[in-house]
């Protein structure tokens, strides 16, 4: 396999993009590649910094940054040898299998669809994100915010498309799918989650019913089903909220001699909670819907998180998710 | 002043109610009365339990209670003789000062537009909830869940109402405004939010733009600007996520001999942190926007809840704020 790396993405691009490239070809299999797109010169050095020769990771030069505060759609269009739209015309041309970056989400997005296309039948392509369950597995968000804006047969795209990658890649067997809802009763909610409701009833999904955000924490649904703004609301919200309770429980236990003692017969375990947390062991939130396996890596991603990401997007590739997913939508 | 009460809302009704009205009644002023409307012989039997005869918590008998699964339009229309209906027509006629219930949501809220009415001039009246910020004020977050679908004008209106409640109770000087939204750069986020952004730019507020939620307990604004089904999913992802935490550190601490001993030295900050946290202390979520005050406590209020609601509801009354809201829209 070949995964293709956009080393130029994310706030700590290309150091850890490369750090992590050289983690993980070390439990890849022997005839895989990793190729990094980005600036050869600085990609190479820091190959030639952490003393790596070997030929498995390979350099695709790009000599251009699509960056957070660009138009999407318009870098795209524009930024021709960009890292993000060399790397996605990789996998377009079959020389690559897989795509990942920690750069511009619109970017990655648009690029996705203009440079891939949408699988036919697809209204939306979606973000999904994978969730932290804090004693549990993951669930699967989606959208993750790709799209503000949603129609009723959105959603259920969503569901399906989600249903098959935590199936396929994560083993989910026959994924439980839940829809964010203001109430867990039937006929709650607003126009778009009423038939959205409906639609997922009548579908073949393993479809749970409407949860309210207090249950995520409760393993409810394998496959969480929301608009992206409400999706993006959920995640970030988690995000800001587990910030926070780590800064709070560190500056309890720097309080004093007595409270950092107190730290010592819990650190293993606050370690570990903090560990579920983290995003980073997760892998990247691919994009379903777009020709080809696309992933999305968190814009402050370190090297372990890029080895992670690399690592888990093999069963992304070999289970086919992408053909699966045309099939389905037929 | 007279404290009206609903003495059969809430998971723990009627007990924690009177049980919070006895507590509140010893720190009000000599002139005030609380009056408890629910079954007369319930409430009656509690408050002899407790050993209450003082005049100054009276007791109106309301034969009826409308439950969380009905359908609350239609409840309060025909429930005339229900706690909920019964209360609010006290304030409407001018014999409370203040209505308060741990019922059901929509009660209340359909009560207090088909009962006391609509502000001239508002569109929608808006359901606003303290959020708490840890180790700040807290915000406030409206819409916190009354409507799930709104229109622009809606979003300005609950900025404008929301800063009177956070200058006149809470006594925050010049509010800061945020508006929940996918990102924090202008023309962010869906036609709801770009529009709403633009009227409160142009609006008298102090608006300080869109706001993500990763950034909520940064203390960014005093008031929290967002659609019904958002501030809902927000309050509830909150809860839910307070409750994983304490419950974790919790199962962190009971694990061993050796981590509960651990436990002893940063018991007092785990207190306050979880104090922090929780709902209760804050008071009850006012709906503003109808002719009367009108607060929503929490289901699972217990007597404290009670009692804070029913203290901090003073200045809701004694600042006039459903005046200045009548003024501030016209």
């Amino acid at each position: 396999m070949n995964f293709v790396v956009d080393s130029m993405g994310g706030d700590n691009a290309p150091e850890v993009i490369v750090e992590g490239a050289i983690q993980a070809i070390k439990k890849l299999e022997k005839d895989d590649i990793i190729t990094l797109v980005g600036d050869s010169e600085r990609v190479g050095s820091i190959l030639k910094e952490y003393g790596y020769r070997d030929h498995r990771i390979m350099i695709v030069h790009a000599s251009d940054v699509i960056t957070n505060d660009e138009a999407p759609v318009k870098a795209v269009r524009r930024k021709k040898d960009s890292s993000i739209v060399k790397g996605l015309n990789l996998v377009k041309d079959g020389k690559g299998d897989v795509f990942m970056s920690a750069g511009s989400t619109g970017a990655v997005l648009a690029g996705g669809l203009l440079i891939l296309g949408r699988i036919k039948g697809v209204d939306r392509p979606t973000l999904a994100s994978l969730y932290p369950v804090i004693g549990h597995e993951p669930s699967l968000i989606a959208d993750a915010g790709a799209n503000a804006e949603c129609k009723p047969r959105n959603l259920l795209e969503f569901a399906k498309m989600g249903s098959i990658y935590m199936e396929k890649v994560l083993g989910r067997e026959n994924p439980t799918v839940g829809l964010i809802n203001n109430g867990t009763e039937e006929g709650k909610g607003t126009s778009l989650t009423k038939e959205a409701y409906e639609l997922l009833e009548k579908s073949e999904l393993n479809f749970v019913g409407n949860i309210e955000t207090r249950e995520l924490q409760n393993a409810v649904a394998d496959v969480i089903i929301t608009d992206g703004f409400t999706g993006n609301a959920v995640i970030k919200l988690t995000e800001g909220l587990g910030l926070m309770v780590l800064r709070e429980i560190k500056k309890m236990y720097l309080d004093s001699p007595r409270t950092k003692v107190g730290a010592l017969f819990v650190q293993d375990k606050l370690r570990n909670l903090k560990h579920q947390f983290d995003y980073k062991e997760y892998g990247g939130a691919p994009i379903l819907g777009v020709k080809g396996a696309v992933l999305k890596m968190h814009g402050s991603s370190d090297a372990v998180a890029v080895r992670q990401t690399i690592l888990k997007s093999r069963k992304y590739v070999e289970e086919d998710v992408v053909g699966i997913i045309t099939e389905a939508i037929r």
